[in-house]
């Protein structure tokens, strides 16, 4: 099955096969017994990449851990898997440690691997991100350290445990009279339309926040949001949320500056912009839950009236 | 209609009513004339609860503010309302804050409060939890000030700018042969059962995760998780993603450490445990979409053969 296939069933990013090993964690013995386990390897990354040769994420001898408390990432069929911050080598360690294999960007290499390849390098780019930005204390600005075998951040000074961040955004397809709802945001090249999203808000439900996102963005009110899918978007740390939102129409208009421009296109406009006619727009690349929203879409011209239990 | 009743249709703490404001809060011309504003009111929370007298949040006078940055919550019908976080006051200000109102537990304010004023104070503990335990950057451990009308944070010395965190959790009934998995946590009083919940974690759907946590915590596997409904859960800064998955059975135990039981219980079980008959077994508070799940779930037996939008 073809990359393309596959992403028509879950989005992609989604698929990660290792055993997060979530019970053992805590337990120095067992990790020290995994440091000197033969079948140990390294997954590398860095803010621009993950590490690939033969479109396979690369695994590489353990050796190269160094004597830093380590991020484990999970075992493979039994056998430890850490992860290495490419950025935090010098120039030598970090041609060496690629020895050959090529840090690709996270979006390219999403569009390459295969599915469960493609998990793995949005994991260990999540979970490095994750380290790389927050090595203080949000609650009292002294250095913290890696805890739970990466899983965690300890701070010595004032105790507080600090736990990977995940941001959950909501993304939507909105109709309206067989028409889809795009825009384009401050900054996107011209003709590049997508589906509406933003930021779950403090206090607010995800079903709470895609009618507000809708409405802020594009002065479009929608009702009874369904869900559809998730999908992990570590850029540097989103869960995306998607759903599905009927509206009573309107003319949508950029309010709150997040979008330059914003369209209802009619299923053939939208047909076309996905490269099957002449088109003044271009769509999402296949490896986003923008695109594979937009696709089921076209494929089903959007939900059925909700019957079964997301009608609650 | 009594806060029982409405939450049957939507989980607690949903229905926040204020405009959030997202579009105006960069402009510091059009949030000092919020100051300004004589009908500015202050709602109050401390890590403790929030604000309550007369069964409605309380809005106090604006002077309350002083002269630090504030944190605009959003507009109610048009007038400003912002936040006071009480843990910052001594306790005579404090006190003469308070004016006669009452601190009250946000879980105590959920179950007396109406369903717009128990959104109202689950934004306020959110947004004041995040900004009293991120004062620092994660990224330099520099002190860090209030943003965009406390809509973000931003770091001085870096530059980093940091915006509230919102932890997504999913939490599931797991259904086999008519019966609920329900488990007791470690540290819970006997008898107290739930559904299972777990964060999702870095690179996973927050399908996979159910998935994931189900098995790590109980050792049943699940399948095709299905979406019912999302709550905010400032405890501190959870969002909770609520769904249902079938498995095909077998003995679940606590194999993590996270539960130190897990049952099956047939519906007669559960409604007992609900208080319909006699039962060894508590479960949680209508607050809490743990509660809600179940409830939906001894209403309908559970979700339908997927025929809808989440069948992808």
């Amino acid at each position: 099955m073809s990359a393309a296939d596959e992403t028509r069933e879950q989005p992609r990013f989604t698929g990660m096969a290792l055993d997060r090993a979530h019970g053992s964690r805590k337990d120095a013995d067992w990790l020290a017994r995994q440091r000197r386990d033969p079948a140990a390897r390294v997954v590398m990354a860095g803010a621009d990449g993950v590490a690939i040769r033969d479109d396979e994420v690369v695994r590489a001898p353990a050796e190269l851990l160094g004597d830093d408390d380590p991020v484990l990432l999970g075992l493979e069929d039994g056998a430890p898997r850490f992860a290495l911050d490419l950025d935090g080598l010098d120039d030598a360690r970090r041609a060496a440690a690629l020895d050959g294999g090529e840090l690709v960007g996270l979006r390219d290499a999403g569009a390459v691997l295969a599915r469960a390849e493609a998990g793995l390098a949005a994991y260990v780019m999540a979970l490095l991100n994750w380290h790389r930005r927050h090595r203080f204390c949000a609650n009292c600005g002294h250095a913290t350290g890696i805890a739970e075998a990466g899983d965690s951040r300890h701070c010595p000074h004032c105790g507080a445990d600090h736990f990977p961040r995940t941001d959950p955004v909501v993304i939507m397809t909105v109709e309206h009279d067989g028409r889809l709802l795009l825009g384009r945001r401050s900054g996107w090249p011209p003709g590049r339309l997508s589906v509406l999203a933003g930021f779950v808000a403090p206090g607010e439900s995800a079903e709470e926040a895609v009618v507000r996102e809708v409405r802020e963005e594009s002065g479009i009110l929608v009702r009874d949001p369904v869900f559809i899918a998730s999908q992990p978007w570590p850029f540097p740390a989103s869960l995306m949320l998607g759903f599905h939102a009927e509206s009573d129409g309107g003319v949508p208009r950029p309010t709150d500056g997040e979008l330059e421009e914003v369209h209802w296109l009619d299923l053939d406009a939208v047909r076309a912009a996905m490269g099957d006619g002449e088109s003044p727009f271009r769509l999402p690349p296949p490896i986003s839950i923008a695109r594979f929203l937009i696709d089921r879409w076209v494929a089903g011209r959007g939900a059925e009236p909700v019957t079964g239990p997301s009608a609650w």
